[in-house]
Formats: C-alpha cells, sequence, structure tokens
C-alpha cells in the first residue's frame, strides 16, 4: 500500500514495523560511503530513503537524478529528516530512469535560475518544490473565486474564444483561419457576460484564457493570460462593484493563507489580512494623478499625468503608508480611458474603477450602459457607428438591467500574493511574443 | 429590501402586511379588464405581480414583454400562483424597456422553437426557463468535477491554448497569425497535462475550451467545446481510469439530481443513479464491434465495422437491458485507432477507453507511453519520425511515471443528461462551420 511522503511520521509513529511503499522522483543523492541518502519527491512533498546498499538500477548502473523510483521498506522516527522520519529501504524499484544530463537542476536554488531558463524547460523547472508552490496556490485563488461567488448565487459560464471582433475594437487581436473566413480570439468574455446577465441569469462568472495581442513585453504583460471574470445585475454603482471584489478577494486571501501555509513559506510571503482589504482606500482617478505626482515629485522624479506602472506604484505605497493596506481603489476614470460601454457618472467621468495590489493593477472593472437610447447616442463620442455595433447593441435591446462587473487576472493575483517579480512565472505556459513552447 | 420570487412564499408567510421590493423581466401579460397579472421572472424563477391598475410606463405606454421593472408591494398567499404566493402591487418602476416586437417569443413552448432559432436569439433564448436549466446543470457539473477531483489530491491547472502544432498531428487543426508566425488552437491540453503530471504534480485537471477544426456538421460535434480533463500517475492500466471516471460521473450526477431538481423535472429527465454507474459494464473493443454488428442484424441493418455512432447507440441499448446501466465503457481498442502515445497492451491492442452514455460518446481515455525508448521504438508505426516528435519526447526523457488520464466533453454530457437532441443546445454561444455569432 502506497503512503504519501508527508505522512512518513504518522506511518513510522503508528504502524512501527509495518512495511510501506512508497512512489516519486529521486530528489537529490548523497553518497556517504556505507549508506546513502536519497531523497524522494512526490506530490506530496520530500521524504529521505536509507539505502544501506549502493542504490543501483537492474543493469547496476548508479541511480540517477529525476528518476522515478518505487521504494519498500520501513519507516522510523529520524528529527533530522524531513517530515520527522525516513524510510528505510528493503527494496527498490526503477520504475522510469532520466537521463544522466538534466537540462535543468531541480533541486538547484530557483533564485538564481534565469526566467528563461525556468520557462524553456518548464516540465523540470514545475518539478522545483519552490516552483510547484505557485501553481498550488493558483489552483487555491481558482477554488476560491468559484466558490465565493457560487454561495452569493453567480452561475458558472463558459463562452466562446472565438469572435467575430473585439469589444473594445482595436487593433490588439489575434486572427484565427475560420475555414473560409477570418475570426478573432478573445480579449475579454465581456459581450458574452453582459449578455447573460441581461440574459436573465443575473449573476454569472467565467474562468477562462483571454487574448492580447500586445507587441511589448514586459514583466507585467502576457499574451495569453486567464481572467477571472464577473458580472451583476442591479447594481446602483461601481461602488457595489468594490464592495464585491473586496470581499471575494478577502475570501480568496483567507483560504490561501489557510491552504497554501507551506507554499507561501517557500516564498516568505503571506497573502493580507481580509480586515485589511474590507479597510482598503477607494480614491478618484484626479486625486489619485495628483497624489502619484506629487509623491513622484518628492521621490525626485517627473510629474505623473494618468495611472501608468509608476502611479500604481506610489499608490500602493500611499495605502500602505496611511492605511497599513496593500489594495488601493482608484475609482472615477475620465470618460476618454475606458471603453464605449461603460456607465458615466457626469460629462468626463466614468463609474469605472481599477483595483491595484502591491504596486500592480490586478483587476478593472465599471458599470455599464444599460440603455439602449443613451448607449446609441454615446457611440460618436467614441468614433464608433450604430450601424457597425449592431451586435453589441442587442443586449440592450429587449430589457437589459443596470449592471456592471469586473475582471482579475489570475497570473498577476499569483505574482503579487507570492511577490514575483515577471508575471510569466505565474504562468504555465506562458506566451509572448518569441515564446510559444513548450 | 429586494426579495427573490423564489423567496415570496416565506415573505407571504413570515412577514405579512410588509412591503417587499422585487425586481425581474417582464415575462407574461394578462389583463383581466380592472386586474391585470404580470408574471415576472428574476434569475430565481417566476412570481406573480397582481395590478389593480393597469400597469403603464411613465409617458403612459403599456408594459411590454421582457421589459425591466421594479415592483413594490404586499406579498399574500395565493395556491394558484407559481410558488403559492404573488405579490399586490403599490408600486411599478420601468428599468428598461423592451423594444415591442421580440425577435424570439421567451414565455413560448421552447420544444417548438427550431434550434436555429434559438442559437440566432441566444441572448433572448437563454431567458427561457427551460433553456436557462440547461446552463443551471452545466454549471453544476463543472463544479462537482472539480470538487470530486480536489478531493482527490488533484490539482487544477491552465494551460496555454496555442500551441505549435496538434498533439495527435492531423489537419483537424485551426491556424492563429501570432505576431509574424503561426500557431494553431490546441485541441485538447494532452501534452500539457502529460507534462504536468511528469512535472510532480501527479494528479491535475483542467476545464478548458478545445478546438476541432472539422467541417462535418453533425447533432454531436462543436467544433469549440469545453473538455474536462484528467491525468493521474502510478496507474497500472485502463482499468484504474474507468473506475475513477465511474467515482468521478456518479459523484456528477448525484450532485445534478440533488441541485438541479427543477432544472431535471423541466426536461422530464434524471441522472443515473450512482449505483448503476458502478455496475456498468466495460467491454473489450471486439467484443463491442461483434455486439453491435449482431444488434444492427436482428434490427434490419448492415454489418458494423467499428465503433461508430450507430454501434454507440447499440452498446447502450444492451447495457441498459442487461445490465439497467446508461453507461457502458468499451476497452482494449485496437493500436491502429488510438494516437502514438497510447500504451499498448499487446501487439495489437491498447490500454484505452470509450465511455459511451445514453447513446453517445461522452469521453475518451488510456494509460499513456511513459518509457522513452518504447515512445521512440513506436514512432515509425505511426509514421511519425524521431526527430520531429522532439517536444513531446521530452516529457518522457528526465523520469516520467506510468500514467493515463481521460477527457469528458462538457456540452455532450450535459446533453445527455437531460436528453438534448443536439450538443448545440448545450453550449451558450456553439461554433460551427456557419455559425460564428452571437
Amino acid at each position: 500500500m502506497r503512503i504519501l511522503a508527508k505522512d512518513i511520521a504518522e506511518a513510522a509513529g503508528s504502524r512501527p514495523g509495518e512495511e510501506v511503499q512508497v512512489f516519486g522522483w529521486v530528489h537529490r543523492i548523497r553518497d556517504m560511503g556505507g549508506i546513502t541518502f536519497v531523497m524522494l519527491r512526490d506530490r506530496s512533498g520530500l521524504l529521505q530513503l536509507v539505502f544501506n546498499e549502493k542504490p543501483l538500477d537492474s543493469s547496476g548502473a548508479p541511480l540517477t537524478l529525476e528518476s522515478v523510483i518505487g521504494a519498500r521498506g520501513l519507516p522510523a522516527v529520524n528529527e533530522k529528516a524531513p517530515g520527522g522520519a525516513e524510510l528505510q529501504v528493503k527494496a527498490l524499484e526503477i520504475i522510469s530512469r532520466a537521463a544522466p544530463e538534466l537540462p535543468y537542476q531541480v533541486n538547484g536554488d530557483v533564485s538564481k535560475m534565469g526566467l528563461e531558463t525556468i520557462l524553456d524547460n518548464r516540465i523540470l523547472s514545475v518539478r522545483s518544490p519552490k516552483i510547484r508552490s505557485i501553481f498550488n496556490v493558483q489552483a487555491v485563488i481558482i477554488e476560491a473565486f468559484s466558490a465565493c461567488l457560487r454561495s452569493r448565487d453567480f452561475t458558472e459560464i463558459k463562452t466562446s474564444k472565438l469572435v467575430w471582433g473585439g469589444t473594445e475594437g482595436g487593433t490588439e487581436l489575434f486572427e484565427v483561419e475560420y475555414f473560409d473566413r477570418k475570426v478573432c480570439l478573445a480579449q475579454s468574455p465581456q459581450f458574452y457576460k453582459e449578455a447573460m446577465v441581461a440574459g436573465g441569469m443575473e449573476r454569472v462568472f467565467e474562468v477562462a484564457p483571454a487574448y492580447r495581442a500586445e507587441k511589448h513585453d514586459t514583466p507585467r504583460h502576457l499574451n495569453e493570460y486567464v481572467s477571472l471574470d464577473v458580472e451583476m445585475a442591479f447594481i446602483e454603482s461601481e461602488k457595489d462593484l468594490i464592495e464585491l471584489e473586496k470581499d471575494l478577494l478577502s475570501h480568496i486571501f483567507a483560504e490561501v493563507n489557510r491552504k497554501n501555509r507551506a507554499d507561501l513559506a517557500l516564498w516568505n510571503a503571506s497573502a493580507p489580512d481580509p480586515d485589511t482589504v474590507a479597510a482598503s482606500p477607494v480614491i478618484g482617478y484626479e486625486e489619485a494623478v495628483k497624489l502619484a505626482s506629487e509623491m513622484a515629485g518628492k521621490a525626485g522624479g517627473g510629474r505623473i499625468f494618468d495611472i501608468n506602472p509608476e502611479a500604481e506604484r506610489f499608490l500602493c505605497d500611499w495605502a500602505k503608508k496611511e492605511y497599513s493596506c496593500d489594495l488601493v481603489f482608484v475609482n472615477e476614470f475620465p470618460r476618454r480611458y475606458r471603453p464605449f460601454y461603460t456607465y458615466p457618472s457626469d460629462a468626463n467621468r466614468t463609474m469605472s474603477f481599477d483595483s491595484l495590489f502591491r504596486g500592480l493593477e490586478i483587476s478593472t472593472g465599471g458599470r455599464r450602459q444599460h440603455s439602449y437610447e443613451a448607449f446609441i447616442e454615446t457611440l460618436p463620442r467614441f468614433g464608433l457607428k450604430p450601424e457597425n455595433m449592431q451586435n453589441y447593441a442587442s443586449l440592450l435591446q429587449y430589457g437589459c438591467p443596470p449592471h456592471g462587473g469586473f475582471a482579475v487576472g489570475l497570473e498577476r493575483l499569483t505574482a503579487r500574493i507570492l511577490g514575483l517579480a515577471n508575471v510569466k512565472e505565474a504562468s504555465l505556459f506562458p506566451r509572448d511574443r518569441k515564446r510559444v513552447t513548450p
């Protein structure tokens, strides 16, 4: 009967003298002469195997790092071993021998590996416990996001990623050869989630890939990312959405702190306390720009004219200093900075917002237009013609409730929880202008 | 304070004489002369509103079907109303007036609407409670699938849908213009889920879109579908996977029967009992073809030479008659019918399987090759050259455990639970050769 590495101490305590079976990868080999210690890694963690004879494969060749093996033996308490116990091996089986030359050192120091090396060798690099931990956290984020919304009566939807054009128009679209025509990869499920809210579901969420054909390559951008999308009906303003996002992030952070303790420890990180999330400040766009500009001036920098990456960092510094919060919301964005479907609060401002977390924008949202007449009137302001917008307008013509929503970038949220320098580290198989493999 | 339609009876019972607020869509209007009944629809269901004066909008125009309204009034017990209570309206607010001519009759009989009409008018058709119910069931399938696997130590992953080529090769790939090169939309996360199993996660699952550029348009096919993917390490044969799929489907069916009672009732449907899933027969490919062929002969049809759609129906009839089961597994598929990475059980057969549910294949799976040497030896049999397969082979070179998995088609499973005639009905925004909107 197989046991996992994490259960070795329990087996040593509760069933001493009873043989157990373990399976996993050879993480490290220490040949001490008469005795050999092999660190075995399975999905649960690390386990020390003790061999009194040299561990050899059936052909007599030595064990190689990263080979998959099975070992049978007796669990024994050893306070120096990980987990407080080890396995005294009686029988070894080499199940899949790894080539002796590894292109990536799995048991090495992750902080000394370059990003390109990590991404080029993803199949091996994800074996490093510290890198694996990123994706443990990410899985819990998805779970907590979905669970929190389901508990609030949101319906999970799955919508098409092949669309006739971008929601936001523009040129940042990848084209797909679809039989005898061209379609685009969806930049966001914006139209579809609004359509399902207007379609009577009222509250929907989606976890799915989104695509941006942006040419620039920065530590903040991915050309393919996972978008955590939320949309709900019968809101008054973006403030209802900010409250929802605070609740949602509080739940996600609490779950990550509870379920990913060991993963967080590897990065010396923790997710914010839910109380500080609830207390996060909300600041209007104009005030935010002014504040960031003043802070830049004091720091010896130039003026800031909009919420650029530098401003995001200053505003997060401010929220940390003044409110002890890792999160700040900027609302009331000018109409010129927001898409045509954004609900205006006055002639120049909109009921929209961004959330900034530990120096980085992690979500964008807002209330949307729900009046067909107001929508049609707005279009010329954005250089759009009503006759080209019938697809979008169709969702407003037959009874559309006041509504709005937001989208959180999964990789950005993961990266900022753990303090990763580049968002690509939080994508298993990131895509950028140069990278389409592995 | 807003209440939902489903809570009207409780409000009438527990707080009589206390005004409540409701919001929703105008589902039906019955003008009885002095009194008007308006059926209101919100995300929770239907609610009867009673107006003692004609309900008019602020301009004096009559209420239109599908307008979004708010109503304030007193809840009152009425056994003839849906839910056993109704709202005596004191004040009406028309929030979003629907155009009087609807392109789709939301309150009509769904069984009389053509499929194209339903799909062309998805924003309206999803408002029909019977159509909405399809997606309530689908959301529970995703939730139950994920929860069951998480409870068994599976990690949820999100992998790229932009790949350098198809896992299975072949021509059924959509091409994407990716900056200055071409990539393809992933047919399945096969390579990536295997990579993460070999990458030490051991047990992974993914819920994500998959793409097949198949030109034929049948009630069984979608060009874009949601694939529920599972992969796990340290299995002996496909039988371990069949056991896992039985457990998983049992859990999904139990959850759907528990949470979607009202949705199932609209389709006069139910999901199979978990006991019958556990008892589902497993039949070898050759025997299955022989059996289907005999059944076809008795039914006056021609011989059957492989597991085609007709054979799938016969085999499900057989499982129903002999075992009282809605599910049957066919294993031991010939090597020529399975991809190059499938693990052979002997010279001609493989450790692979399909599951057939109520007449339709809903999943395909199998054990995979994990030995690099055996894999390289196998390639010429499939007309493949080792030098072209280095990307795939890379996951076997550095310690890959015995492993396998399967993928369930979300739309097919949804369709067969509810008895939908066409799998497109179970996709919010289906894509076929002709359809890329809405």
